[in-house]
C-alpha cells in the first residue's frame, strides 16, 4: 500500500457505504455449524422439499429444446413465457390483473429491493418501514440512504394511528411492508388493517412496497387482498420462487405501474444487463410440468405441523410472560421477553445449552428494541422444535 | 392514477435516475430482426461455440453429486472452487497471485461495474472514462451520478499527455479502462503505454478498474501485462466467462485489494444475496471437465479469420479517408468517417441498405463525436462479412 495510506482509503469510498449495518445473520451462521446445535436462526427454506428430480427433468427438456438460445444474452425484462406464467397465476389465484409487461424478472426479491430504491430515493429521502423490519431490506435500502420512519406492526398489522401521525410530520416517498407472514414477526395485516392502509395511502403521494415472498406459504386461514388490488398505482408488489421451489436459482420479480416499470428496467438493465435465462427456461419448464399447488401443499403442511409443535412447546415451556406471536403461514415467530431482560444475553445462555435464534435488535432500523427475538421453523422439525423450546425455555429461566 | 399525476409522480424517483442513456443498443437489436439484414451491430458472443453438450454433461454431474445444496441460499462471496480456480488461473496464464478471499463472483462484469460504483461514488465525484468508452459501464456508473473526465485512446492505448492534465486539475478517484481490444474501439493499451499509465496513478489516489472480458480472446501477438500486476493496490481486476463459456449463465467476478473487497461484499449481499449457485457449480464442473484454452483456441481462430475477412474488405471497399483500427482479439473493430461526415447519417442509409452497426456516439459522456461506428465481428462469418462491408461502402460513398 505505497501511496494509499489506510486512512486516506477510507476517503474513496462512497457515503453510502460507510455503516452499513453487518448481517448478523452472517455470524450466526457459523455458530449454527456446530452438529449439536438447534438451530431456529436460519431464514432457509427446508431443502427437503427441493424438487431436485422435476428441476433435474425440466433442465435436460431446456437443454433439448432451447439449445443455445437459452445460454445467449437475453433481454432484461426477462423470459416472457415466465412473466405471462406469472401473470397468470396472479389472475387464478388472487384476481388481480398484471400485464406481463409489468413484471421484470429479478435475482430473487431482494434485487427488486435494490433497484427499487436506486430509481427512487435520494440522499435523506424518507421511507416508512415496518418496526420490526426485515433485515434484507434495511441493507438494501440503507445502501442508498434514506431517513427511516419505522411504524410499529404487531398482531393485526401496521399501526394505523401511528402511520397517520407519522404522515402528518412528513412527506415519505415509500413504505416498506410484508403483509403476509412478515419476516420477522411472523404477523399479517388484516383485511381491515389492509384496507385502513390503502385508504390513507391513496390520499398521499406514497408508493407502497409489498414484499410477497411467503404469500404462498399460508398453512392456515384464507389467502387476504393485496395491495396492488386495492391501489394499484401506489403499490409495487414484489414476489419470489425462492420459498415456493427452491432459492437457488435466484428467481424473484418486481410488478409494478407503467412509469416506475421503465424506470426499474433501466436500473436493471445497468445492474446486470438481465437475470441468468438459463435459470428462468428451467423454472418456466419446471412450472408447465408440475402443479404447483400441490408441491407448495407439501411445504406448507410441514411448515404448518413444525410451527404448531414449537408453539405447543413455547406453551408448555416458556414462563407466561414471554408472549409469541401465533403466525398462520410463512417461516418465522417472533417473541417478547419482559421488560428489561435482553435477548442478546438470551442468546449467549442458548448458545450454552446449544440452542440459537436471531435476537431482535437487527430487525430496528431507528431506536433498537433489545428484549424480543425470531424464531426460524422451516428447518426444524417437530420432534428437534420441541427439544429446542424446552433449551430455549431453560437459557429463558436462567436470564429472568 | 387517481392521486398521483403524471407530473407529481416524476417527483418520487430519484435524481439518478433521470437522463440516464438509454440502450441505443436496445433500438438496433430490433432492425436486426430483419432476416436480410447483414448486422455488425451485434455486441454478442458467437452461439455457434456455446459448448452446450459439455455443459449439459456438467449439468447432469452438478445434479447428482450436489444434490439440494446447488439449489438451497448460499453465501455471496461466491463458490470457493470456482474462486479457487479463477485465481489459479491467473497465476498459470499471467503470473498474478490473487488470493481466492479477493475474489467475488458477480452476475457478470456488469454487476461488478454497479457494485463498485456503489461503494465508490458520490454524487458529483469525478471518473476518468475512456473516450470512446464502453456503453455498459457508463450506463452502469451514470446511475450514481458522477462527473465524468473522458481521456482519449487511440492505436496503442491511453493518451499520457491528456491523463497526466487531466490529474492536475482534477482528483478522480476512479478510472475506467478496457486495455485488452476495448470495447467499442478495438485498440489495446501497449505495455509501454500500461507502464506509463502506471507510473502516473501510482503517485495519486486513484483506483483503476481493468475491465477484462476479452483478454482471452487474443487472435495475434503475445499477451500483455496487467495492472494488476503492476499496481495491484490501484487496481479493480474484472473477468468473465460470457465471452469464453457463455453469457446465459450470467457470471463474471471481482478482484480487488482487500479493504475494498470488504466494501464490494456489503454490496453485493445488499444488492441480490449472492448470484445463483447452480450456475456457479455447473460452470465450476464444465470447467473442471474440458481445457479451456482449447475450447477458447476455437474461438479465437474463428473471430480473427472473421476480423481479417472484414480488414481485408475495407481496405478493398471503403474510401481511403475511412480510418479503421486493426483489433488482435476481441469483438469489436472501430471506423472513423471523414470529419463532417456524420454516421447517424451513414446508419439510415445503410439500413436501407440491409445493413447496421452502432454509431458512435452512445460512446462518448462529454462531448459527443459522431463520426465514429463500430462494426461487430464476432458474429460475423467471414462470406458475410465481406458482403456486408460491400454493402456499407455503397452507404459510406452516398454520404460522402
Amino acid at each position: 500500500m505505497s501511496q494509499l495510506a489506510r486512512k486516506s482509503m477510507d476517503a474513496i469510498f462512497s457515503d453510502r457505504i460507510h455503516d452499513v449495518p453487518r448481517s448478523f445473520i452472517r455470524e450466526i451462521l457459523k455458530a449454527s455449524l456446530d452438529a449439536e446445535m438447534i438451530s431456529f436462526a436460519g431464514g432457509l427454506p427446508n431443502r427437503k422439499f427441493f424438487p431436485v428430480d422435476e428441476l433435474r427433468e425440466a433442465t435436460e427438456r431446456v437443454f433439448e429444446i432451447h439449445g443455445t438460445s437459452c445460454l445467449q444474452y437475453s433481454n432484461s425484462e426477462g423470459l416472457i413465457e415466465l412473466r405471462r406464467y406469472i401473470s397468470e397465476r396472479y389472475k387464478q389465484k388472487q384476481g388481480i390483473n398484471i400485464d406481463p409487461d409489468h413484471i421484470l424478472i429479478t435475482n430473487g426479491s431482494q434485487q427488486a429491493l435494490d433497484l427499487i430504491a436506486k430509481v427512487m430515493i435520494n440522499d435523506g429521502d424518507q421511507v416508512i418501514i415496518e418496526e420490526p423490519g426485515y433485515l434484507g431490506a434495511i441493507q438494501a435500502l440503507s445502501l442508498y440512504k434514506p431517513r427511516y420512519l419505522p411504524v410499529k406492526v404487531s398482531d393485526h398489522g401496521m399501526d394505523i394511528e401511528a402511520l397517520e401521525t407519522c404522515l402528518k410530520q412528513n412527506q415519505p416517498k415509500l413504505m416498506y411492508t410484508v403483509p403476509n407472514f412478515q419476516n420477522p414477526a411472523g404477523i399479517s395485516y388484516s383485511n381491515e388493517n389492509r384496507a385502513e392502509l390503502a385508504r390513507v395511502v391513496n390520499t398521499k403521494h406514497l408508493l407502497v412496497i409489498e414484499d410477497d415472498p411467503y404469500g404462498d406459504l399460508r398453512f392456515r386461514g384464507e389467502r387476504l387482498t393485496s395491495f396492488y388490488e386495492m391501489i394499484p398505482e401506489h403499490t409495487i408488489l414484489l414476489g419470489s420462487f425462492s420459498k415456493t421451489v427452491v432459492p437457488g436459482f435466484r428467481l424473484g420479480w418486481v410488478a409494478a405501474p407503467d412509469r416506475i416499470m421503465e424506470k426499474l428496467l433501466i436500473a436493471k438493465q445497468a445492474s446486470d444487463l438481465h437475470t441468468s435465462n438459463f435459470t428462468q427456461y428451467i423454472i418456466y419448464e419446471f412450472l408447465k410440468s408440475i402443479e404447483l399447488d400441490h408441491h407448495i401443499e407439501l411445504i406448507t403442511k410441514a411448515y404448518g405441523n413444525q410451527c404448531r409443535a414449537m408453539l405447543e412447546a413455547i406453551d408448555e415451556f416458556f414462563p407466561k410472560e414471554v408472549v409469541c406471536t401465533r403466525p398462520d403461514g410463512g417461516m418465522f415467530l417472533w417473541g417478547k421477553l419482559p421488560e428489561g431482560a435482553r435477548s442478546m444475553n438470551l442468546f449467549e445462555r442458548a448458545i450454552d445449552k446449544k440452542v440459537i435464534f436471531v435476537p431482535g435488535e437487527p430487525f430496528y432500523t431507528v431506536e433498537k428494541e433489545s428484549s424480543s427475538f425470531r424464531l426460524n421453523f422451516s428447518c426444524v422439525e417437530e420432534e428437534l422444535g420441541r427439544e429446542g423450546i424446552y433449551r430455549l425455555a431453560g437459557a429463558i429461566n436462567e436470564i429472568l
